[in-house]
Parts: C-alpha cells; structure tokens; sequence
C-alpha cells in the first residue's frame, strides 16, 4: 500500500461519493482522524478517515515542514497564543498553492514574522471547535486558560476564535475575568488564510500588537475596512458581527471603538488600564436562560412556552423596548415568579427607554427591567453571569460591569405622540 | 361643573397619582375615552377618563379650529392617507407651544401645505394602534383598503404607522399586493411633532410625493440623515429599524435604497413600475409560524418546545446561516414531518451560505431551506404568506416574489479554512 502523503494529488471514496484533491497538511486544530484534500474548486474539505477508500492519483512534491529556528529572546515580553478551533494564521506554498496551517509557534513565524520582532509566542490549543458549536462551558475554559497564562506573566492573550460566535465569547470573558494583568485579545479571520483577500494575517498581527499594550479588558480585534490592513479594537462587550462574509463585519455598537492598529496601536476612547494584582476568572454561569426575538404575530402560549422553566429571559423588543400588549400578561406572571425579565431592543443601535409610550411603562410596572444600550446577546450572556455571581439581579443587569452600558441619555425628553 | 377644554391647565388625580398638564386637542386617532394632557416635563399622556378627578387649575386660551378652506381640485390627482395609529401630522400653536394633531385633511393642510399643491388627499382612519400592537390580521386590513383605493382611482396610497414594527407590515403588504396600480408609502415619524426635531413633516411630504410616483412597489420612505430633511425610498421588503430613536433609524439592507427624496422624487435603482390593471390583494396567511434567534447555549429541548407545532420556523442563525451541531437532529425531525425550516443571519448584512462550512452542509442535507439574504423578520413575513399561498414552500421561500431577494452571489467561493 503507497504511503499517502501532504502534497499528493488523491481520489477519496467515503459513502458512495468520490472527491478528487490535493492532500494537505495537519493542523495543529485538526482532528488526527480527519485527511484535509482542496478540491478542484478551490474548497478545502476535512474527511473522515473511517470507512474510506484512498486512491493515489499523482505523487507530489515532497511537503518540508518549516523549519525556522525562533530563538527564544529573554528580553522581550511573551503572548500566550490560545487557540479555540479557529486557524491561528496560515502559509502559503506558492509552489503548489497549497494552504499549510502553522501547527506550532515556530511555523507561524513564516505567517506573521513580524511577531516575533515584537515578542515571544506561546502557542496553546484550547479546543477544536467551528465556533457555531462553543457553548458557555468553553467560555469557562477560555477564562480560566487566560487568568493562568496573565498569573504566569505573560503580557498579554490572543485567544483566536471563529467569527461566528467570537462576540458571545468575548462578551462572557469580559464578565468573568476581574483585575486582567493583561489584554485578552480576540481575533479571528473571515477569509481563508488561502486567498489573497485573507484578513487573517492583519488580524492576528494587530491583535498581537493589542495584547502588548496596557489595556486591562477583553477586546475584539479585527479589520476595519475591505481593502486597507487597518484594525480595530471593539470592546468585547459592544461588538457584533454585522456581515455573513466582510472582513469588515465586526462593528462597535453603542461605542466607539477602543483603537485602531495600523503601523501601531493608536488609542481612539477611555478604557481601563491593566491591573498589578492577581487576575480573577469568576466563571459561575447559569445557562437555564432564553433570548426571545420579539416580533408580530408573537402569541402568549408561544412565549410562555419558550419561557417556561427558565432563571432568567431576555427580549429582543421592538423600538425602544416594546412587545405586544398581550404579551404583558404572560411576562407579568414570569416575574412574579421570581423569573427576571429584561428588556433589549432589535434595532441593536439606539438605547431602550420604557418610559416613552404606554406600552413600555406599562412593562415598568410589570418589573421589566431595563437592558438600556446592551446588544441583546450580550445582555443574555451577562444574565448568566450575573444569576450565578450577584445577589440583586435587577441592580446588576442594569449595572455597568464591563463597558456594556455605556449611556448618553438624551437631555432633552423625547415627547412622544399619544399613538405613534 | 366647570367644563374642560383644549389649552385649560389641569390636575387629574387617578389611581393614587396626580398628572398637571395642559389639555391637548383630540386625535383622529386617539379614543374618545382618553385625555391628552402635556405635562409639564414636555410629555404628552395619555389618561383613560373613567375613574379620574379632574381639577381645572387655570382656564387657557380658546382653542380654534382651523378653518382653512381646502378646496378640490379635479385637475390634481388624489391620493389616500391611511391611519393606521401613526400620527399622521400635527402643526404647533406657537402662542402656546401645544401640539395640535390634525384630525382632518383640512387640518392637514395647515402641518404640509406643500401636499395640497400637487393632489388632493383623502385621509382615512383603519386603526388605531400602537405598531407594537399591530398583529398579522391588520396587515389583511391594510392590504385590502390599499388595493380598494387604487382601483377606485387613487394615485397612490399613504399609510401612516408607527415605526415600531413599519417594516414587518411594509413586507406583508409587499407580498399581498398583485399588480399594483400605484405605490404604497409607509411613512412614520421617530420624534413627535411638537419637538423642533420632529420627522414628521417631512417624512409625510416625501411619503406624498413619493405615492405620487410611477412605482408599483411597497416601500417605505423616512429620513434619510440626522440633519438635512432628506428622506430615503426603501424597498419595504429590504429595511428595517436600525435605530431606537433617531431620524435616520430605517436603513436599507442588502440593497440600495430605491431613490431619495429631497424637492423631488429621484431615482436610485430600478424598481418595478405600476401597473395598468387591477390590484389583487392576496390576503391569506398561515401566522402558526416562529422566528428563532439562535445563540450559544441553546438546547434541543428549548429549541424542540418553540419550535412545537408550528407549520413553519425560521431560524436567524450566526454567520454565513449556522447553529450549533447539536440542535441539527431536532431541525432533521421537524423537516421529517413536514415543517419548512428556513435559515437566515443574525449578522443582518450578508447571505446565507450553507455551502461554505461542515455545519452548513449538515443542515443542506438535512432540509433546511437557503434564506439567502433575506432578513429574518422579512424571510418570518414571507413564510406566513407562502404557507398559505404557494404548493411549494421550500421553492416559494428561494424565490423573489417581492424584492426580498437580491442575491449577487460571489463569483470567487470564499474558500472554507477547515476549522474557522
């Protein structure tokens, strides 16, 4: 049996299906049971190497690891690199066009070199995961991992994460950790590191700029535009993705962003400085709460069903933070059960103010409580921080923990009109 | 028993509370059961009169009607204004500061005067709601009037709404509509029309305007910037309420705005023109349907109760249309029994692409239908109008029926890392 290796040119049998494609390396995220191929057009796939049959088209090149020696330099600060399952950075083998995922701190330095002028990397893989499936017990993971690596003196953490979720994580990190001796520091990358477009590199070379400033929060560092290197740094607990596909989807909500990286790191608005002590991960969560998306046609019964059981709701409102009038009924007996409800609004700009319209105040009164500018997501992330850690959790969601409230209540009133 | 009226200062006490305000004048739109009072901090409330003491704390100035002859001119076309609880126009007394809501067309012209120099309007009251209150059977309401007036004759059809939930009856109304004769204009107002600030006047002037176009579309027309009075025409299918209370809350998405409106009507875009014949309204919907926002940490179980019986669900999934790997047995159960899932993003900006990445190509496999780049409340609007309209769901939600759709695919596939 020909030895199948990196750079050969294959055709795989798995269920009744055959791709064709070219072998590519291991990665330090991929699991040691999948053979990655790119196809013909251009996809990368992983296969499960269980119950296939590989044939060997045409032999390839010969695939030399990298094999740069970094040495290790005394006098410069160390990152802890964390990876969760999203590619840390990437080279490309512009002989075969191949895709070759660094696996260790020493390949990425053919990605980013860079870095390496800057600090020493310490590489860690955390998870394994397409970030749709994290769940709140690797948010957990992800705290703990930082605390330690910042207790351990590491100046600063790069934690590189799929895009899809990266905000609910970072939002949950924000709350957990207390007293950061360092940044944390997301980045993620919307392209595959394969195409000329990839932001994958500016990203991971801006966030290792931000996790060596003075910053002492978690941060969400990603492009700025769709054609300049720019970044910025978007507090972790008002950012959001706001594009499917742009390198440019991460967008500061209710909040200027903290920077921007261009050649270096450039300070746009306040934030906290890092902290001396010791740093806290205070990972308690309850995760028996729902997210509700408002909308017309919304019935009691669906409401209550989905709400049913829960510790804590939030809603996604319409406006400045309103629902059906029929729906207070239901929400009014939730609270009187001791279930907190908050209140957010889908427009995701804009603050909510019950005490406008009739509707809203007539949530007040039922004890809705105010999610004021908070993303709804992140409100529903901080709700399973605060049941776990505060004894008062209306005061505290309405609190301001980490930078996700930040209100400018308009001086003047807005009058409403008796109907809109 | 001194008698109270417009412009008279007031104290009425109810349940307990005392509210000190000046009289306003009736609403074509609010009920007879309620009296308007300005209070003293610049709000306008509302208060039922059943059980309320009122005390007359100083008499006001007589309160005149205006009386300004509008007289119809049979050379202008006509238009209708709909009230559905929006206010449709209001003019200050600048003597006293009070808000003054036009009841009639007559008083209108005293707020837009520029509307009676192009057309003559017929003003209509069909509800009186709060758009947060707005339910799927006013949407049938809303359709059939619209349809009714076109084919008696009108030019074009203004409907007044609150701008809460504006976009999900402004899509309603762009699936019911057949063949339209003329354009329907949703137009709203951000700030009440007693604040300098107020969007009122020019939103309802450009909605006039606009109705008096050659479009044979649904669109809704506010706003455009927080400054100038320029107002944007959205296609009612691509907007959606970006802001919880600025001018400029309504954005287009996905998709350019149809045109702007600033002395005149000027086109962006393409749009579809009106129609000589007759306009059908397609009424019938199937409201037994869900919208489900996804987010880390949700279970099979709370994702399997809302989804409970259902005849239809869409999902507003991250990314390029994800969940996590888990809920994908509950989707596979639900579409094994006959119920359409629909994926859509959270991110908003984008289209879905399930082609892309693992996750997505499970949920292809297991049935979910492509969102494309449909925004969820629009792609939950259209699912209750394809369910009872259309024999084949899945085909029906992938195609464009009413502008919902407007896919510029990528010519070059984003190429997937294997692991985000």
């Amino acid at each position: 049996m020909v030895e199948i290796e990196v750079n050969d040119l294959v055709e795989i049998k798995k269920n009744g299906r055959i791709y064709r494609g070219i072998v590519m390396p291991h990665h330090a995220f991929s699991s040691k049971n999948i053979i990655l191929i790119k196809l013909e057009n251009g996809y990368n796939i992983g296969i499960d190497k269980r119950n296939v049959k590989i044939k060997l088209i045409k032999k390839g090149r010969k695939h030399k690891k990298l094999e740069k020696e970094i040495p290790y330099d005394e006098k410069k600060p160390t990152i802890a690199l964390i990876g969760t399952g999203g590619t840390i950075a990437s080279y490309v083998d512009y002989e075969t066009g191949a895709v070759h995922p660094a696996t260790t701190s020493q390949e990425l330095v053919s990605a980013v070199p860079e870095i390496f002028e800057l600090c020493n990397v310490e590489a860690k893989v955390l998870l394994q995961k397409l970030s749709e499936n994290i769940v709140p017990k690797d948010w957990v993971k992800m705290a703990r991992k930082a605390a330690k690596e910042l207790n351990k003196g590491k100046a600063g953490i790069v934690i590189s994460h799929g895009t899809d979720t990266m905000a609910y994580s970072g939002a949950a990190l924000a709350f957990m950790l207390k007293n950061l001796r360092g940044p944390v520091v997301f980045v993620g990358s919307q392209r595959s590191s394969d195409r000329p477009s990839s932001d994958a590199f500016d990203n991971l070379a801006a966030g290792v700029k931000v996790a060596l400033s003075d910053i002492g929060e978690v941060v969400v560092v990603m492009h700025a535009g769709i054609s300049s290197g720019k970044c910025l740094i978007h507090r972790a607990t008002k950012v959001r993705k706001m594009h499917s596909s742009r390198r440019d989807a991460f967008v500061s909500i209710n909040d200027e962003p903290i920077g921007v990286v261009e050649d270096g790191v450039k300070f746009l608005s306040g934030y906290r400085k890092k902290s001396d002590g010791k740093t806290i991960a205070k990972t308690k969560l309850n995760e028996n709460v729902a997210l509700i998306y408002y909308y017309p046609g919304m019935k009691n019964d669906d409401f209550e069903r989905f709400a049913d059981g829960k510790d804590g709701i939030v809603i996604a409102g319409t406006g400045l933070g309103h629902v059906g009038e029929g729906l207070i009924k239901s929400i009014r007996k939730l609270i009187r059960n001791g279930v907190p409800v908050v209140m957010t609004t889908q427009c995701l700009n804009g603050t909510v103010n019950m005490n406008i319209y009739s509707t809203g105040r007539k949530l007040i009164k039922a004890g809705v409580v105010d999610g004021k500018d908070m993303l709804p997501e992140v409100a529903l992330v901080k709700l399973m921080w605060v049941l776990a850690n505060e004894d008062n959790v209306e005061k505290a969601m309405q609190r301001n923990i980490a930078g996700e409230i930040k209100e400018r209540r308009l001086i003047t009133p807005i009058s409403p009109p008796e109907n809109k």
